[in-house]
């Protein structure tokens, strides 16, 4: 893995918390949890490359995810592990968080 | 309480994320979860007047404090019941991760 990938000692929650404090980066990792790695092409949503860019490297230096070069292209896989470890029920309770907050959307939308 | 504040409704999980994902505004937290009422006074530490009046902005509409004015002082507590509520465990687990990172830290400073 590279350099830029902090060991787990050196993880801090304020960058997990600030690289998870954002609705793109939380999307990315919702799909990240279902397991296995992911292109970063895959999940490229309707931003630019150098946006995306940046969210990769945000999520990448805080601890949140593994990013590994292969080919033309770089394989994305989240860091459960390392984060259930030293922060326990932290991604757990932001994910179940994520899908609190969408049903309200959908609840909000339904009674307009 | 002023329209300023989210309903619990209102409340997003990347807004509270941010607005504990900065070492400052997590620190005033950790003091808030002893409980009671704050006054900003008592909470300043060296940062400006200026930047403490945007954490406190940040704090607030995020939906983590509630802050109500009283005489020529704003009281802070923290919004822990709301927060619980709607995000079981998140608050909880960012305290004590932010334990471990002290903890970290202090080993980091013994080993130089």
């Amino acid at each position: 893995m590279s350099s830029r990938h902090p060991t787990p000692e050196q993880i801090r929650i304020q960058d997990v918390l600030t690289a998870l404090g954002n609705a793109k980066r939380l999307a990315i990792v919702r799909v990240l949890d279902r397991g296995g790695e992911h292109t970063c092409g895959s999940l490229i949503g309707d931003v630019s490359k150098s946006t995306m860019t940046h969210h990769w490297r945000v999520l990448r230096d805080s601890g949140v995810i593994w990013q590994r070069p292969s080919g033309r292209e770089n394989l994305l896989s989240l860091r459960r592990e390392d984060l259930d470890r030293r922060y326990p029920g932290l991604l757990d309770s932001v994910l179940v968080g994520a899908r609190t907050d969408e049903e309200s959307e959908e609840e909000g939308e339904r009674g307009k």
